[in-house]
């Protein structure tokens, strides 16, 4: 028997709307390309995704079509994200850090029909346009007066001039709750690139769980900085969350150092902000340097990789920052856990409090999750015990996008390649990516493990952990280090400091020094690029 | 094109497979009706729960057949709440304040097949179990020795032998989301009562919703005390919104008067209550003549009918707890809005903040809701310009099961029968019930704000504003008092009162007193009622 609801879709055009209704008032603040601060709001936003959905319209770019965007985070991405899901296209967010040749083979996968780019990237849209041979519009985010004369791109328009004309009225098509949303592709290190295609239905449900109080918690008292990028799996879905619950958006555009995520937060009274480590740690030696403190941030949420304690201590115990730390990827939306404290945990003392900090965090409800064994046998949840992570839920892909081969899913499950613990309470901890764990003499080592106690030595900037092959033990752990600016720092000292930290048998063979650790285009370390940087290493004798 | 994510259906099993999973040494307390107190965990519900479900599969009870509750807020009534929504059936939580014989209509109207009733109601089931006629078992929730032995119904077992002796492993059935899981009906004051069918869905998207920041803000930090009964719109949602958060639960039993709600509140170090106004008041009450203050109570979300400003100022300024001002009905699942501020009110002054918190608050995300007058025409949302209130939503109801005559809706939208204001900031402010607003000269004049000043004077127990006929302006005012016990209360010092808060025009012709103002089963007060006692009442000359 059905019970006898009424059918409403869930849906992204039900998000604006939303916040148009109820929270129009309420400030989109976007640090633009030309370094100026622009101020609109929830209802101008509204108006303008209305406006983008008459211009593709008139386009006649169909339902379902690929709008993709090679852009900052910045109020015209935003109404971009708006209009283009809800009149039923797909926003395919493209990551500029990637190579031309890899966008253009994604946009071509993807069959892009039109490209927005921000005039930061102009250079890779003119080295880039005529190979994308599904692209039939380019346009440049910038006013009409901005756009180059001799861009070289054929057709091109500016935003401003394609969007501003347009009617600020429109109906809202109703689609199928399954309906394809928005697109984003992984930055597989190996391989060609594989798309998520989230749908309204993935991306409401992981709207309303990321706003959960023991997730990110966020209110109509909010104002949230979202750091991590936009044409990153939607800025961890923080412009749906924000539209649901009327909070005010502060968007950092290109100016991701220090002093200018630091100003942003300040002036705009930013009770959150969301990113990965690396940028935080621009952020915290900008305040170390110059003396200063938040004086209105409140938590920050922590992911993408794992979060050295390092910097966990530092905004929790210097600056009286709450750090969530949380664990996804593209193919959960991305969230799937996140780090809060239980009932039972608010009376500990504070070490035992941050032990639990420091762990990825339990399960948001909607995705379960588990740790097996090579042979797929589940592992116990006592914190010890890890094994390949796998999850499912309703914002959990079921396939790639044109998927190759055989589906990417394990009995429904999908498999995440992190390795992982699970305590008695929950607590998920990311011990290793499976590719990167360090097998030595039949044992595991986390190679994570190993890099935080290497980041925690006051003379370290930062520190990746590899396996080196062993006649022996098969591989045998190293540390690679780039040192402070100003700062020296010798091989027996960085090994000296393992001393009680670790297991003897865990501590690396040796420490290398290099000048930076290769990033990858998520700010991830690249560890293959480092392996084959040190493809002539020998381990000492 | 649809997107590319799995097919995961929202369902009630997931929520108590989460609870255990991630929360299962998390307490659920509840005040048995034999007066002791009880202790159980999420893991023992959830095992409790596929005994249950293992128990009406050796009855053969089929999917979807109704399975029928006359019981308390209290540990079995949750296990019934998960085991037979989880295992495909129908809960149908029966109001036992109802009259027998509207009890008998309903039970008959909803075709139970299996009644569960707690002890305090045997007298009731004695009376009505011959009428129950598609009722097959009768199940009293209690310990096999303390059934009675001749309790008069055939067949009658006690839920611990029933249940105790089943397996406690199940495999959930895949049901598909539009599934039914839940039957309330409303109390309807005219008519036959009408049933809302909840679906699994609705039920888990009105849990997120419900668990946000801005509405009920539920964590796995909570402990949480619904006096609101679980035989009325499932507590208001809180048992599925607690089982997503891992919060943990307090349950009152039958014992609602102010000194058992307040020791629990203590003892069991309770974050939030839920409950209806009426409650409230013997609560505070208590408080005051006991000069008791609360330890651990942080917030209450109060609705049901509106709330008395007395009680909202009592609760914030004497007793330091945030006041969640709530509204919705049986149709809503139940919640539609609820008041918390937002970040533009932070700094407001305290007077200010509290004029936002008499209102019944803004849509939460899923809800729609619109102001029409009798024309259908859309009213301005100033806080001023007023009309009947619609909603939709896909928690709100489609139609009524075995809808007789036209859908419910009108155009898409459920009139709720509520008459309101909507303010520039999306908040809601109830004026009236449709049916109860007094029509005076062309005029509209609230019965609510009429009670709301005549229950801030410090020697009124409670007040009911009714409109009586007037040969000139249709109808006009009258108050209806009870004094507090003790107190003597005079006709014109109650109308001199009014004086300066209110237009003149609005004040009540007189002040009538009584000994008791009748309540109905969902602790409203039944104004039908009141005029059936008034009948014979004249307005003064």
């Amino acid at each position: 028997m059905l019970g006898l609801m009424q059918k409403q879709a869930l849906s992204v055009s039900s998000l604006i709307d939303f916040a148009e209704t109820h929270h129009g008032d309420v400030e989109i603040v976007s640090r633009r390309i030309e370094g100026d601060i622009h101020r609109s709001t929830w209802a101008q936003i509204a108006s303008r995704s209305r406006q983008v959905a008459n211009a593709l319209d008139q386009w006649k770019i169909g339902q379902g079509a690929r709008v993709a965007t090679l852009a900052w985070n910045g109020y015209r991405h935003l109404e971009l994200y708006f209009g283009v899901s809800s009149s039923g296209r797909v926003i395919h967010t493209l990551n500029p850090r990637l190579h031309p040749d890899q966008i253009v083979w994604i946009a071509n996968h993807a069959e892009d029909e039109v490209m927005c780019f921000d005039m930061t990237f102009l250079p890779i849209a003119k080295q880039i346009h005529a190979r994308c041979t599904t692209v039939k519009h380019w346009v440049a985010l910038c006013d009409a007066d901005q756009l180059p004369a001799d861009s070289g791109i054929p057709g091109l328009i500016s935003y401003e001039n394609w969007v501003s004309q347009q009617a600020t009225s429109y109906v809202w098509p109703q689609l199928d709750e399954n309906t394809a949303s928005c697109m984003c592709y992984t930055s597989g290190t190996t391989g060609n690139p594989k798309a998520a295609l989230y749908s309204h239905r993935s991306t409401v449900l992981h709207a309303y769980a990321c706003a959960l109080p023991d997730v990110m918690c966020l209110s109509a008292r909010d104002t949230i900085l979202p750091v991590v990028p936009m044409f990153h799996v939607s800025a961890w879905g923080i412009p749906y969350s924000a539209a649901m619950v009327g909070a005010k958006l502060v968007f950092p555009g290109a100016a991701l150092d220090g002093k200018s995520i630091y100003e942003l937060l300040e002036t705009e009274k930013v009770t959150l902000a969301a990113g990965v480590p690396t940028v935080w740690q621009m952020l915290l030696g900008h305040l170390g340097a110059n003396g200063l403190r938040f004086n209105h941030l409140k938590r920050t949420v922590i992911g993408g990789s794992a979060c050295p304690p390092a910097m966990i201590h530092a905004f929790n115990d210097q600056y009286g920052v709450e750090v969530l730390h949380a664990w996804g990827m593209t193919e959960l939306s991305p969230l799937g856990t996140l780090c809060t404290l239980k009932n039972k945990h608010l009376d500990l003392p504070e070490d035992e409090k941050m032990k639990i900090r420091l762990k990825q965090g339990r399960a948001i409800f909607g995705i379960d999750f588990k740790i097996v064994d090579d042979h797929g046998k589940e592992q116990a949840h006592d914190g010890k015990a890890y094994g390949d992570l796998l999850v499912k839920g309703p914002w959990v892909i079921q396939e790639y996008f044109k998927q190759e081969g055989p589906s990417p899913l394990v009995d429904g499950w999908f498999p995440t390649g992190d390795v992982a613990t699970v305590d008695a309470d929950g607590y998920m901890q990311i011990t290793d990516r499976s590719k990167d764990v360090i097998k030595s003499g039949g044992e595991w080592i986390s190679s994570i493990d190993v890099e935080n106690i290497a980041m925690a030595h006051p003379d370290v900037l930062m520190a990746a952990c590899i396996g080196m092959p062993h006649p022996k033990w098969d591989e045998r752990p190293i540390v690679v280090v780039v040192a402070k600016p100003g700062k020296t720092l010798v091989r027996e000292e960085v090994l000296k400091f393992y001393d009680g930290k670790i297991a003897k048998w865990q501590i690396p063979d040796d420490a290398v020094f290099v000048e930076a650790i290769p990033i990858g285009a998520t700010g991830k370390m690249l560890k293959t690029k480092l392996r084959e940087m040190l493809s002539a290493y020998q381990l000492p004798a």
